[in-house]
């Protein structure tokens, strides 16, 4: 320490402490130099190292999904903004809280159009969050804590900070007072009412939750309310976290495939939304509808994202459910596979041996089918998913997930197109001995594009747009790319015993391990 | 062929076909599935598959920096721009023309604000050019034509055309006439009579030539002014491609360093700027200049970026030149290098082998320092450089230009660290069967950003902040990850002897091969 006035990164990495904010997910370039600096003068501080922004962006998603408080991200101009922005769209769409932090040139700097100079607000205003450029040493520590606040929302959301390189270096007047974290906003006690007429009217009636309502307790609610009224539960499509698994309440996730979600659908005459969207297809297509709510079905709102759904669904619990208990989630496992490894016996095996508290960060795509139904009977887990759609999500939010949660092991599903957006998440899951296991579900395509090629009904489908589908020439080999991060434990199964018995192995060490599964599309 | 009408995504691809625009590198998704299907109608397109975003943009930067007429790229809604934000931010700087198709929800969909919906524009609006939706299938094909003659600049821009799925699926009227490509702006004689004015006062003078001034014509002409009036031949520090090796006129670039570029630039009078923008640091550092033009030197302006710097070079050299004959670089290269393999043995085994015709892509940031010197010599060849700053443009660019110029050797000088951004370049030169040879620079750390943290006068640079900067632990092994991506020719060199033989052997095959050369830091 000096006797010299502190300076503004300094000030700004204590006032982040102080909020509650301790990790940073970093890939630093000149103008964050500062910054980084500042971490030896603040030990508290935890920086974790990413080779490329989106691994850094999606382990802040990853991290504050499990740690409930968002964690700071720190990237290099509007380029490195421009390579965290897809996992920053899947938080944004998850309401994950993310400090945000861009570094830029220096204030007196920016007049002179040097090369990395863009307009990185246009950028992030893409992001629909907060967005403040820090312009004077002297209001540093405090914009650090604005973001904090704005971060958490209510509902959690992306802030960005856009930092200038001479902010962080000049004096600063020091650390600022944290702003405290926002409640979820209280529910009117008419609106719970009214969804409790609904329910009194005996007629067909689902719930469809998200964001938090996706939690256990929020959950055993709606449980009670469902076993209380003979209303269906089912979760949104992709949640950020859904607690799930033996002794839970089970909430039936909203099918991918318009075509399934609509089947789940059928029939309702209501559908109450707990901080979910209404349904509509993840796509447009040719001569099919967006909106997937079927026709003579009223949609009311329990709950929009940032409101207390938990207090919510107990209060309507208690209107509604006369006691009743709610279906929990018998335990049970499949056995152990034998045979071909493929979508099915890959699923089994996880089925079998899914650890008790593991985090699962599933972006298994078309191969991860059959996953979820085998474990809704394995020990209570949570189930992390691809929110806002924005492929290489799963390897990256599976690094934040176990920095956030040490003790707990994460499995990472991850499908082998998406594992080449961000497999640089490896080398940071081995630099910090983080317990995650890789499942590279390696089908050589990009099988779920097989299958939107034909569903949006495109005219030819010949060789060459198949071409552009398929991973093969040359294949890849994930064991060699893992070996190539640093990870020692890497092996590939090509059968269902093979596999068992490598994910049986990955799942008793700890720290990282690849499993490469060879399926075949489905 | 069928009778039905044309679609969109048809008339699209023929348009862009007709306007010179043969190959489009993408990274598609289901938005994007009418325009591949397309590829088996329109087969005269090449679709170029990359496994991230960042790959297509920067090859698109590199094909048209050697075809000199603009590659398509599709890219995914907002997450897939933003994946290829950086590398479009390079092109941008370089004035590359880029025809950038961004696919989009149906524009019946875009009212439900499914998951991957975001601001598109606002993301694209960051590379301050052309920016189009296209909004009927009617006006698709008019829209692309438009974004070619709009990519062609002049100067080249980026033109970003956002192309919602049902523009592409319904029925179109067509393809559009081509728009025609724009010539360069000619420069008014006055401007070239007043730089002659300034040769004449006998001052000390300096051109700082840029863009397409760095090709071999204008070199020359540039090359007999210097020779006539004893001025001196300065070369923007990031040219997008500068044409050099013997018999060219060589012109010394301007050095990233500002401690260095203002050595270069001291005692100046007059900097004549050709195509060049007046000499800035790169980074702002406390306590330093950002402009780096000397005191008492007046700048003056030739030409700006989609001038005609040829013919005004050639005019001004008639003026001034009285028939002097420019200084050509002579031929001559190092000899093999011997002994512990480091920066200066590795620039000498590039110096002692690098064939004629070759295209080098550099990025070797500080490993590359001796690169330039020991091939200034070499036989004529094309030098590539980072022209905005966006880490990860050289293995994007090289498998680009090597798409464009087939025949030609193309050399990629790869930084560790660097390399890390856009690996994904590797299976696609594999897939492509493109002649690139990729010499990894292999140093274990972010070597620039140690020199970096010292010259911003960081307080501490402590343990965590360097640990910041280190790329050890765990070290990468790029041999193992490039036989992940399928390239069959990889090797380690510790030794100079072993780097050169196996950059021989590398650059006698024809296809990608990967040469990691294991250099202590600088």
């Amino acid at each position: 320490m000096t006797d010299l006035p502190m300076n503004g990164a300094n000030a700004l990495i204590r006032t982040l402490l102080a909020s509650g904010v301790d990790t940073t997910f970093m890939n630093p370039g000149t103008s964050e130099m500062h910054f980084v600096a500042a971490l030896d003068d603040v030990p508290e501080m935890r920086g974790v190292l990413a080779l490329f922004e989106g691994v850094a962006t999606g382990a802040a998603d990853g991290y504050a999904r499990m740690a409930g408080r968002p964690a700071g991200v720190l990237l290099h101009l509007g380029p490195g903004l421009g390579n965290g922005l897809a996992n920053l769209h899947n938080a944004r769409r998850a309401h994950t809280p993310v400090v945000n932090i861009v570094g830029d040139h220096a204030t007196t700097h920016a007049q002179y159009d040097a090369p990395l100079q863009s307009d990185i607000a246009s950028i992030a205003s893409s992001l629909e969050g907060w967005v403040r450029s820090a312009t004077s040493p002297a209001a540093v520590a405090g914009d650090a804590a604005a973001a904090v606040h704005a971060a958490h929302g209510r509902p959690g959301q992306v802030a960005t900070l856009i930092l200038p390189a001479d902010v962080c270096w000049l004096p600063s007047s020091g650390p600022a007072e944290p702003l405290g974290i926002p409640a979820h906003t209280p529910v009117e006690a008419a609106r719970v009412a009214a969804v409790a007429d609904v329910l009194r009217s005996g007629e067909p009636t689902a719930f469809l939750v998200g964001g938090t309502a996706c939690l256990s307790g929020p959950l055993e609610s709606a449980g009670r309310v469902c076993a209380g009224t003979g209303a269906k539960l089912l979760a949104e499509t992709f949640p950020a976290r859904l607690e799930r698994g033996a002794g839970r309440v089970a909430a039936e996730r909203l099918g991918y495939l318009a075509e399934f979600a609509q089947m789940q659908l059928d029939g309702l005459r209501h559908l109450v939304l707990v901080e979910a969207e209404s349904p509509v297809s993840f796509f447009a297509y040719p001569d099919k509808a967006s909106d997937l709510v079927p026709q003579g079905c009223t949609v009311h709102v329990l709950t929009v994202p940032g409101e207390d759904s938990s207090a919510a669904l107990a209060e309507l619990a208690d209107l509604v459910a006369d006691g009743a208990a709610p279906l929990f989630q018998a335990g049970g496992r499949p056995d152990r596979p034998t045979g071909a490894l493929d979508a099915e016996t890959m699923a089994n095996a996880i089925g079998a041996l899914l650890p008790e508290g593991a985090i699962v960060a599933d972006e298994g795509n078309t191969t991860g089918l059959f996953v979820a139904g085998a474990t809704a009977g394995a020990p209570p887990h949570d189930w992390l998913t691809l929110t806002g759609g924005a492929i290489g999500y799963g390897m990256p939010v599976a690094t934040g997930a176990a920095v956030a949660a040490p003790g707990r092991k994460v499995l990472n599903l991850e499908a082998d197109g998406s594992a080449m957006y961000t497999f640089q998440s490896l080398w940071t899951q081995v630099r910090e001995g983080l317990d995650v296991t890789t499942v590279i579900l390696n089908n050589s395509s990009y099988a779920v594009l097989n299958m939107e090629l034909a569903r949006v009904g495109a005219t030819a489908g010949g060789d060459r747009a198949k071409e552009m589908l398929d991973l093969r020439r040359p294949d890849m080999d994930f064991v060699a790319l893992a070996r190539g991060m640093g990870v020692e434990q890497a092996s590939r199964a090509t059968t269902a015993e093979d596999f068992t018995e490598q994910l049986e192995a990955a799942l008793a060490m700890e720290g990282p391990a690849v499993v490469e599964a060879m399926v075949p599309p489905l």
